[in-house]
């Protein structure tokens, strides 16, 4: 198999559907590859031509005397399976198919991008689509693509790349890019994808050195874990991924895999992978480009400690809250600090945000004193500063801009980010200068908050996770929960003891071992619904009423399923203080095995309280799923409880998702339910495993 | 008093240090009367000059001949004070104060700003500021400022109107305004508010007929009783107002009081009382903007069904998380219609979001089709459309708006919001057709959302609220928990039945009287923490038990609080089943009696799941609160349980918000809590009322 590398960089490309019409399908890239003066072969395929917009058009691929790196297939559906066979045949390495008509209208088109797909994986050619609007490398004037937007715009090579499923939704996003100015090197749409899809698309970018920054686009991932192997590279070569992944919502989720035909995985746990990976999820294309503009100047503060500076009071007021909405902090300016900066405007706002009031335009050197305070002092990890439009007038502005560059001298690693109002001319100095700009101040303090989120993931790196051992197999048939509780308690997990009583007289010695009250349940394949049958009896004490129990558990049962087969009654403590919560994993269809965490009940269920990670865990990333919990205060003693013990709670889910990982082949889903957390330690009253079918 | 319209159509103007310079504080309100043709008399007030830009100046207030409607204050603080006493004698309506120097400084300064509200309330004189920007009539050219923005741009006198407490942010605010094309009529700052403040001027222009919308900033509410009402009238009038009430954020509120040295109410009981006033509330400018834009045409649709139309799958599934987000009902198409559009364009989305698909290149009338087929049988009460770049061509748009208007011909009062990326000339043409335009997707769904809550809003009222009856007082001294449950229970309120035992006997014949089991606590009002002197027993049972507990509270409590009164033990029946909420009410700085209802404990407390709203509340506004809740589910009957009374629980909450706004002059704060929740009714365990100091 080819890498993809090749994909971006051909030395040769040929146009299968050739148009001399250059707003045809067929007529575009080679327009554009004109226009753009892409300097290697370029093969107009046309039975009917000679010629193709000047250029030698051939009969067929096989026609053409040379190498061909890139075939680009512009052709109705139904010819593409052909041309790709002959693309491989000539020894291609990428075809590209702009023609739709495959697995996005119907079946006999899915079986046609079911051969494209076998084509790729049996000769090694690449595919791209088919129904993809094509790609770019502007760095060679290589425009295999057919969007509208290449007539408006030529893009120059700058550090942002865009991987984009849909094609119509890429173009906007590309467009959008080019008016706020970022230059764009690589922009790829997958559409279908028949072979390559996002995920490779990413990790290809994430490993070039001339991208920067990553704009990624999607519905659906086919491929969960190379996502993640993807965006760890991008993280580990400090590349920030905004990532767009689309159908959050109910009716979102819908739209997408009607569109796309995939099945979607749980919203939630894009989000967490997501953020665990260290990419960032943006919900809106202004947002994703903020971001991507924002880390023009590859910034990325360690920390969060933000520095706000203001002309207004209000506007200080109004980026202390969007800074506290996005988790910063907007810790105080020492208080001796606090004391000079009086001396310096006495009518300042000192604390944080610093209020420089209307005195600046008087003095435009308190704003390298100001900042040169608030970083040697206040030891912020990036500042955020309101200057609306004062620092957009032609003459203030290049004085302002000689402070700011004064004061960040020999700290270029400082991340100062500017709300003001100026035209583009006057913006593009700042930037030049190395300082990202926005209008809104809200979003600038989204933009530090996100140029945070990826300093803060460049610097903790990949999660460790434990190694999944090999593990014997699960025991055949369907696991009831006696089985299910041994399983796990053999992996070392903490589960209530059960005693099995065959016997009323059984009953009541477990009772008494047990020393305090038990529970008791009717333990039977055929009875799943204990309690409706009347099989459970709760805090039972001593011997005389577990024997009681017994017979009367064993008549309701009996009475209610007369055929049931019983293996008799499950004796265990009851456990009757503590906090109910919730261990699950299941196999999600696109990251595989996924372990949740939650408070027990309606946390879960109705307050959808719950972290989710990719199984394994390491004892670390259990703690932080467990203090993500919005009700985590619940463990940690709110309201006067006692604490649970985090440590126990997090061995317990860390162990649990390595089981899961071990098994995940085999299981659809586990759970620990309710997992007990106690001052000393955790223990699951019950627990089930469903083997995948 | 004068009426505060004379703030904004005077017909003369002086200005107190007034400047020949036009940049000075003093000289750039003459410069913009002049610049700006205000047609009223002009005084500059300069004992040193005859005549300043060119106008005859008077060395005095008292030295004008002429009446003056309007005096504007730019000198010293400490000269203000006497000027303004001066403009009262004058017969001025207005004195409105640039200066600074007064309560945000320091206390001298509050002492002045004192004397101002003083000669305000003794004399008529309305004075606004001191320490504000001024503001502008842009009608008539009265522009009382000295913002520098109005070097740079003209405004027009379009139907929006903006309120800031904020002078620089004001600035800021109404400069992008210009800059997306929206015309600012009234543009008014207070500043200080020592008497004008800000929910008297969005009262105003609530009243003006040439004002269509309304964008009002503030840190800190004065009146909050006035700015319901004043949101009321703009309601009744149909004017949408969005309101940035910044200080959301702990950081936030501490920063606005420092700067602003108001009281801040708590942030949630603004979002209450804001969105019960049928008020937009934004959390930052380019919100509130893209509002103010999208209300020009003044459609607000009275429902939430959302049909949206794309050219690109995957935008439709970004606009679709969009509107859910925003809880707009993404209802999809019938299904006979979705067969009509498949034979229009085979393939098409069709469900909702419709995906036209690039078909629609070739064929523009498929946008009136399709628009057609959605208005008709979708019954969309508003519409969002995704065009990208193709709407923004200057050979496809005009096209492309024949054919909307053509499918709107008839129904004007259906609000279709496009997202687009054009030049300003050509976005110029679908603003004068109707349509606002969005470059941003996410953006164009959530001003669809701001007009449905507006539309809602309109259509709904001013919500009804009981009438707060006599009260006779209540009893003298602190009130014990008997004390509270008695008064609360003589109101009608569902309180538990204490009976106070003085003796082990009475104790017991409780108990026996109460039937099931009995809570029994210590009664004294010198011990406040009754669990920790061992003064209460739980799930008593019985004649005997009950001697028993009365004993053993008695000894342990005058063991552990030797000099404590004690009127005896308290003993009521226990309800054990149900689920615990928590019923409040306390006075607001802003907002005077405020209600809250949440359920209990942890989900008040550590989750947060709480509603507010002003006292006193409607049953049917109770209800809102109950179903408002994330929880809410919990009270109806999720995961199985038995749902509770929520006719009761309304019911109980409205009466209690009446008691609570009877009393408000008179308590601090209410509480029944917990409130038990039972599927047949529900009933207050305990109760507390502490009463104001």
């Amino acid at each position: 198999m080819t890498t993809l590398d090749d994909l971006v960089s051909p030395r040769s490309v040929a146009v299968v559907g050739a148009s001399n019409n250059p707003t045809r399908i067929g007529g575009r890239p080679i327009a554009y590859f004109l226009k753009e003066k892409f300097q290697g072969d370029i093969y107009p395929i046309n039975p009917n031509s000679d010629t193709i917009q000047g250029l030698k058009a051939y009969p067929s691929l096989m026609d053409v005397p040379g190498q061909i790196d890139f075939v680009l297939v512009a052709i109705a559906a139904k010819g593409v399976v052909e041309v790709v066979r002959q693309a491989a045949l000539k020894g291609a390495k990428t075809a590209m198919i702009f023609s739709s008509g495959f697995a996005e209208m119907d079946e006999e088109g899915a079986v046609m991008q079911q051969e494209l797909s076998d084509i790729a994986r049996e000769t090694g050619i690449r595919v791209v689509g088919p129904n993809c609007l094509g790609m770019f490398n502007s760095s060679i004037g290589f425009f295999a693509t057919f969007t509208q937007v290449i007539d408006r715009v030529s893009p120059k090579p700058g550090g942002l790349a865009i991987a984009s499923q849909s094609g119509a939704f890429g173009s906007h996003i590309f467009y959008i890019s080019q008016l706020r100015g970022l230059d764009v090197r690589y922009w790829l749409t997958t559409g279908n994808e028949a072979d390559v899809h996002i995920a490779e698309v990413i990790k290809l970018l994430a490993e070039k050195d001339d991208v920067h920054s990553i704009f990624a686009y999607a519905e659906s991932i086919k491929d969960g874990g190379m996502l993640v192997d993807a965006l760890e590279i991008a993280r580990a070569n400090r590349k920030p991924v905004v990532f767009m992944k689309v159908g959050r919502s109910k009716v979102g989720a819908e739209a997408a895999s009607s569109h796309t035909a995939s099945l979607a995985g749980e919203d939630a746990i894009y989000d967490a992978v997501l953020r665990e990976a260290g990419c960032y999820r943006a919900n809106s294309t202004e947002q994703a480009l903020d971001i991507a503009y924002a880390a023009r100047p590859r910034i990325y503060p360690t920390g969060r400690r933000t520095g706000l500076v203001t002309l207004s009071g209000g506007a200080g007021v109004l980026m202390a809250d969007a800074a506290e909405e996005h988790g910063l902090d907007v810790a105080p300016m020492p208080a001796d600090a606090q004391v000079e900066i009086k001396k310096l405007v006495p009518f300042a706002g000192t604390r944080n945000p610093l209020d420089v009031t209307a005195q600046f335009l008087n003095d435009l050197s308190l704003v390298s004193k100001f900042t040169n305070l608030m970083l040697d002092r206040g030891n912020y990890d990036g500042l955020v500063g309101f200057w609306t439009t004062v620092a957009g007038s032609p003459t203030l502005s290049p004085v302002l801009q000689a402070e700011l560059k004064k004061a960040l001298d020999g700290r270029e690693d400082k991340l100062f980010i500017h709300s003001l109002v100026a035209d583009k001319d006057i913006s593009k100095t700042y930037e030049e200068a190395g300082f990202p700009v926005f209008e809104d101040p809200s979003r600038a303090v989204g933009a530090m908050a996100a140029m945070m989120f990826f300093g803060e993931a460049f610097a903790a790196g990949r999660p460790g996770a434990p190694t999944v051992p090999e593990v014997k197999p699960l025991p055949e048939g369907v696991l009831g929960e006696r089985e299910a509780k041994a399983v796990l308690a053999e992996f070392g997990l903490p589960l209530v003891e059960d005693i099995l009583a065959t016997t009323a007289d059984e009953a009541a010695a477990a009772a008494t071992k047990a020393g305090g009250p038990v529970a008791m349940k009717i333990a039977s394949p055929d009875i799943l619904h204990k309690t409706d049958v009347g099989g459970v009896a709760l805090g039972v004490k001593g011997a005389d009423a577990a024997q009681a129990a017994f017979k009367d558990i064993m008549a309701k049962s009996k009475a209610a399923v007369p055929d049931a087969h019983i293996d008799g009654i499950i004796v265990s403590p009851m456990i009757e203080d503590g906090t109910d919560c919730i261990l699950g994993a299941k196999i999600d269809p696109v990251f595989g095995p996924v372990v949740m965490f939650g408070l027990g009940g309606v946390f879960t269920e109705v307050m959808k309280d719950v972290s989710f990670r990719r199984a394994p865990v390491s004892v670390e990333t259990a703690k932080s799923m467990i203090s993500e919990l919005k009700g985590a205060a619940i463990l940690k003693g709110a309201r006067g409880t006692t604490p649970a013990n985090i440590d126990a709670i997090a061995d317990c889910i860390s162990r649990f998702s390595v089981f899961a990982a071990a098994h995940a082949k085999n299981v659809e889903s586990i759970e620990m339910n309710p997992l007990r957390a106690l001052p000393d330690r955790c223990i699951a009253l019950d627990a089930l495993i469903v083997k995948s079918s």
